[in-house]
């Protein structure tokens, strides 16, 4: 290796995993990119922070995880005999690494918002066709397993699958940094169990507990953590505040944003008008023109937009139900109307202060690619068969909770 | 306080806990005693560490461990609002400190060979009511909360049901001390939960998650752990050896052994006939006697007791076979047809080289003591029925396993 | 308790602790005022995430953070019969929650910038008079204690010395976000260490390798985190916008940012004139404000000004080297001259990005308020005095390096 | 690799490291030999569980643990271009597995009392030969590099020098079971920073703060654990227990020992007369043999030897002071004359409950095999002379203590 080449094998501190190594110049080359560095200023759990104080990681930090965990899983699949050639595991590198990097402000917010028209996916790949362009070719593998074109499919498991690395990342870290130690997973035993069998991913037998123990904890994630009341009120109410924004600016009204958020705000954004310049507006917007703008729009003329606004800084939360059955129409309707009242609003402005739906979590999908065991005879046995005790089967019905906001009072 | 006494506030070292302290003068003084001093000589999980190497934690320290959650126990209730008065408090440190005072060598082997006609939780009763005579009634409340006579439920609730203070250290420590971290449950969360509703120790509503993952953890560390086949084979040799040098020496047979392992080699006991002797020869009793004269008997002239002997010291540990149906009398004929014919055994000789058996878990016991929980109403609701989404219900369904062990060829 | 401040009990996760509880209704209203809320929006340390990207925890963690410490000091000291008042551990917790809320944009960024006049701990009492009006006078023996004007001082050593909570939180916190865990304290251990002798906090004698380690880790966090030479980088290359932003503003030209940033752009603020409109203005300035403007910044006129935000942002980071001598003004000037030439830059916009200075560090200060041990026999010694083996006094002696930073070629 | 072999390419769980793999079947083979069994009968840190609960852990453990550092040396080496074949590799596991094969019953009670003729680093060579025959020279090349004879030193560094993974995994392992977490070190990152320059083995410049905290690491477990008064009079009571058995026995007093330990008790051993038979025999000697032995001594005649085994068994440990001077011939004539009217003995007998002598530790040896650093230059500087901060050099310095045991009253 040349000097400069050998310049970019950084060794990073990291809370979880101790030490992460960045294997090769081109990693390095890509993770040093203004449009890998916007990570950095992307919260990896929107605004979950506001009830886990701890939960300010970022994007970036979960990339760096993935692509960690990624090299871990390498190097243990080739020690049982798997190969795995080192272009490819390059090529995994990069695309763990990338994965979500269409991710916008606070992760979720804009797709659930004002750019329903396109998800995060759809604009990672657009990233990542663009880096590829940059880099002459470099990314060419990496793109095909992304995109689940490769023949390998075992690669492709690795990168999106319910035993993948991002998952094994993300729970553990978003465990951490929250501090719901229940939550925990050994991302690390799971990779050790990690083999290849006709080109599948499969967890070794002995691995099953380790599996169960994985579903139960992200189902614990889910209710407890990324579906928590006041996190989900919270998210609720960014949406509207971005709603809203959009609406005020559609009719006319000039509000203080930075430009790139002000394209989000003034254009209808869809995966088919999605040009190169969308793109590099796109690359240019973070969690700071979000908020930064939403603190200026406290002293908004607007009524709902400066009361929107002020309870997510100052975090006057709305108030948050939870419940097993749906609200009927007759609830939602007694809540508006106190509401409408109480704030002297029209119908339509209620629903900025007054909003209910649904939410669903579905701890493991066993109609589809599903998780496999191999048992040491050879045999490969889907998760759910091979579990005689915990009825992993239960775990894979979807439950429903309904969710109703509004004003404390 | 006095000098002497503030000298017995000690604070200890603790690797999950970080520090455990005294509470008193008499608690220092009880774990003074040579009948406690002796669980630093007994392996809380007997031969575990044959399959985890770092699992060599004591009773001694089990012990301290649930003394030290009792106390954050103590502290979140009154926190709470319930009352729990100072002796009443003692009597609790007391009672869970001393619950497993009555184990044997290596926790379980003896009463599970050659001392089979007393449980481990008489003894335990047995060296309390000892020890509140030397201490003059100091441990009369401890005792009548540790045999559920107190007019107080929940206090005995806190020393033994399905979230007792030994549980939740057992399963922590445990999983800290084998490595096998998916079995980690959050103690200090749980305990944060719990409350006392009518009398009756509960869990407060959203500690629900919690207690579904601690369930499940239970479970995953029964079967990879507890019963891991491997470490199931070792105990299981144990007690052949224990139970093949009594059978020597109740034909005469002199065997080197230490006085006190003679004496429960020379004598059935059992509940009627556990005198104060039979107590003080119990109190000299550890791992060291059974251990060291297992070594001595690997030269000794009996085949059975040598083989058996060498085989668990060096760790040449018999082949173990686990399955979810009973082994047919036909296979286990056959297998010790074999053996009989490789070693030139009897019939009465092969059994102490093939046996079979059965193994069973439950996770969660749901006919009594159930687990419950405390609605923000007010409402008390078992676990089973508030939990929607993971069948609990499934879990408390005992399972079975049958293994069948043999010497490797 | 009435039901009201019983839901104002709250427990929260803590990555390190655990939980931290809320130990009473006026705590819970302080943390919920929006003068608090604002420190979620400032880094606790500044740009050192752009080396350890899991450092992104803020003020308002560490505040909650040292007020957890604080309730194990009181509760540690109490235990060995130092007594402390309701009154006077509640006036504890305010003050240390408080003490670090006059805190601007990245923890100093401010304050060595374009605010240079005050202090941010003149401003945190600033807030917490404020505070004490709101809450009509329930701050006021938090305050009295937060001056060093209570009567008994080693409350006050509690909030401010060099064993203080403060310290015990952040170099815990900041070791465990890093992941530098060779700068990991144990908190917990020196405070159950801790006791009062002649009014003044003292460490027990046996504590004294723990004080040692302590300020080990203190010297080696700094070297090798808070001073580290990229983040140092970085940290000069922000004052350095923050500089010309004002350097442009006051001399008219209109740059985008929000209210409050402008505020502080325009206006020169002292101890003297910091009235109730500046605290005001404070109360809502925060890192999205600044990162907001610098990102905007980019594409601004200026060549200073958006080369700099551009390096800032997307991490093109000066080059920085660091020495145990001072650069020679030769040395200087021939960078400088090069750097002029480069970018075509006058004598005094070269300023902007060639620039030097010194940075220090002393591990121990033995001058004043030294760290005291207690020995079993009463008497009070200084740390230095009683290690015979580790030269603290070594460690007391301040350490100066030069720094040198420049843009790369 | 063939099926068989295959099967003995296990994954160990270890609660320090996750997990810890078994590289080949070589190793498989002399892990699972009653020699190396034998280790997971003695206790890594002798009697230190009297002081630290936890500490229970084996040299078995601790051999498996330093296994697992030299893999990842190895890796890290290699990535940066450090050549090592499979051959050197192979032969740096087998040769630190084994490095402490040597040790007798609690690690060092043996040789500082009935057979300080020869030291466990012999009799480890010893062990290495014997297997070496046995496996019909596999292990030549590792006792080569054992001994110091091989021609790259380097290799022989990574076995025996202040930085060796010997060290770095006692250091981490006794501070994680003892829970003195103070003594922790980040032996990943140690590893992390190593490279070979001029064929010695070196730190890389930025490791310098880490190489500081772990000297003073080292220092505090010293005298915080490994000197803890408490646990050096627990471990020189145990000698004088041995030294009085073998008094006895010498004359002819029969004592109730194990075949093994008697011929300790009855031999005198030096490096000259130890045959094969003195191994076989130490090979079945541990812990169980020693305490078994002293529990039964408690009933014996000889009122030195009962009192001895009793105050060791029961923890009823001596008085132990510490102090930085020499008692003087006075103050120890004084202790004697009181100790055997007490307990009436005579001259020679009080010798065994009342002793004195010197403990002593150096942190960091200045003098050989210093620890040297390797600049970006290529430059290569002992530590010492880089570090302007910390005196290493303070620490390099010897120091003594002087105790001084005598039964309490």
């Amino acid at each position: 290796m040349n000097e400069k080449k050998t310049n970019k094998l950084k060794i990073l501190n990291d809370p979880i995993y101790g030490f992460i190594l960045i294997p090769n110049a081109l990693i390095f080359d890509l993770i040093q990119h203004s449009y890998f560095q916007r990570l950095r200023r992307i919260s990896q759990m929107g605004l979950s922070h506001l009830v886990y104080p701890g939960a300010h990681h970022t994007r970036f930090h979960h990339a760096l995880g993935c692509m960690h965990l990624m090299q871990k899983a390498v190097r243990i699949l080739k020690f049982k005999g798997v190969e795995i050639s080192d272009e490819e595991a390059n090529a995994l590198y990069i695309a763990i690494l990338l994965h979500d990097i269409g991710h916008g402000p606070f992760s979720h917010a804009l797709e659930q918002s004002i750019a329903t028209g396109i998800h995060h996916e759809a604009i990672s790949l657009k990233f990542m066709e663009a880096l590829n362009e940059e880099f002459k070719g470099e990314l060419s593998l990496a793109i095909t397993i992304f995109k689940g074109e490769y023949h390998r499919k075992f690669l492709y498991q690795l990168i999106a699958s319910q035993l993948d690395m991002d998952r094994l990342d993300y729970l553990k870290r978003d465990s951490f940094y929250t501090g719901v130690s229940e939550g925990n997973i050994n991302s690390e035993r799971l990779i050790t169990m990690l083999n290849v069998a006709n080109d599948y991913l499969v967890v070794e037998e002995k691995g099953i507990y380790s599996v169960e123990k994985f579903i139960v904890a992200r189902r614990l994630m889910y209710w407890q953590v990324y579906l928590h009341k006041t996190g989900l009120g919270a998210e609720k109410l960014l949406e509207k505040v971005l709603v809203r924004a959009k609406e005020l600016v559609l009719k006319g009204t000039k509000l203080p944003v930075s430009k790139a958020f002000e394209y989000f705000l003034t254009n209808q954004i869809n995966e088919e008008n999605f040009t190169d310049k969308t793109l590099k507006m796109f690359s240019k917007l973070d969690d700071y023109d979000v908020l930064g703008s939403i603190k200026e729009w406290i002293s908004n003329d607007d009524f709902i937009l400066s009361t929107l606004s002020e309870s997510l800084i100052n975090r006057k939360l709305p108030k948050v139900e939870l419940q097993n059955e749906p609200y009927s129409k007759d609830e939602v309707l007694a809540i508006k109307e106190e509401v409408k009242k109480r704030f002297k609003l029209n119908n339509s402005e209620v629903n900025y202060l007054v909003y209910n739906g649904k939410i669903s979590n579905q701890a493991y999908d066993s109609t589809q690619n599903t998780i496999k065991l191999l048992f040491k005879n050879g045999e490969v046995k889907d998760v759910i068969k091979a579990s005689d005790h915990l009825n992993i089967q239960a775990l894979s019905k979807p439950v429903y909770k309904y969710y109703m906001c509004y004003p404390k009072k």
